[in-house]
């Protein structure tokens, strides 16, 4: 079953694509999207569009797993330009067909690294453990995105 | 000239289309787009941008204006539902080429009715005013979206 994790960003969108087949994960792909800034908020928005569709069609994934939405942020314009952003990639997912998974993220965290406050660091070490591959380079955003799928 | 003007949410995205030809105002089309509350957010959005680009793509507006963003909700989470609609709303105009001007509420009321701090039946009645139409039977998503284009 292959599985795609996004975090959704305007700045960044981690993405994840693992496939699990019976007890084994392995990584398919993985990235960021980084819209540049200096473009205007449409157009970001459709660079990121175009991303994930083309991640969606190349990849088909069964499922697509995204954070709950939660009041994680202390002002209220990061929240607002990230749901900008997550609405993009509910839309793609959609547009494909594909189901969307919502877990927070302190039940990711717990069942990646066994613990629900762990830090974005202890995350991409175990995320390296399941799917038995080298996270030291990774963007944490693509890390955490790869946690989601897993 | 023609404006198309965007009231973007969740449940309810209101739409206005106005034509500007010299000093004269007038309405092409308008309406409210509700995507079912019961479907995925992700099918929700995907009514949402299907019903944009059938007016974009029909209407063929110069410009698209919205509302700037600005932190008047009290809950985060309806901020947050509205600015996953937003977010379709942006790249809606940006798939079509459409640049997006922004005006804060307050300066929207100021032009359409003289005052920043009119109610929405004020402003539904001077949108009528501007535009030599009866206002009272639509929506109020529908004529703040008028309002913008306005």
């Amino acid at each position: 079953m292959r599985i795609l994790g996004v975090d959704p960003g305007l700045n960044a969108t981690g993405y994840g694509v693992i496939e699990a087949e019976g007890g084994a994960l392995s990584m398919i792909t993985a990235g960021v999207v980084r819209p540049p800034a200096r473009q205007a908020l449409g157009l970001r928005l459709r660079i990121l569009h175009e991303a994930l569709t083309q991640v969606l069609s190349s990849q088909r994934p069964a499922l697509m797993v995204l954070e709950a939405l939660y009041t994680h942020h202390d002002y209220l314009t990061t929240a607002t330009l990230m749901a900008h952003a997550r609405g993009i990639v509910c839309l793609a997912g959609a547009q494909h067909g594909v189901p969307i998974v919502e877990y927070f993220p302190t039940h990711v965290k717990k069942a990646v690294t066994g613990h629900g406050t762990a830090s974005k660091d202890q995350v991409a070490r175990m995320v390296g453990v399941w799917l038995a591959m080298e996270t030291s380079t990774l963007a944490s955003d693509t890390t955490d995105a790869l946690a989601l799928a897993v």
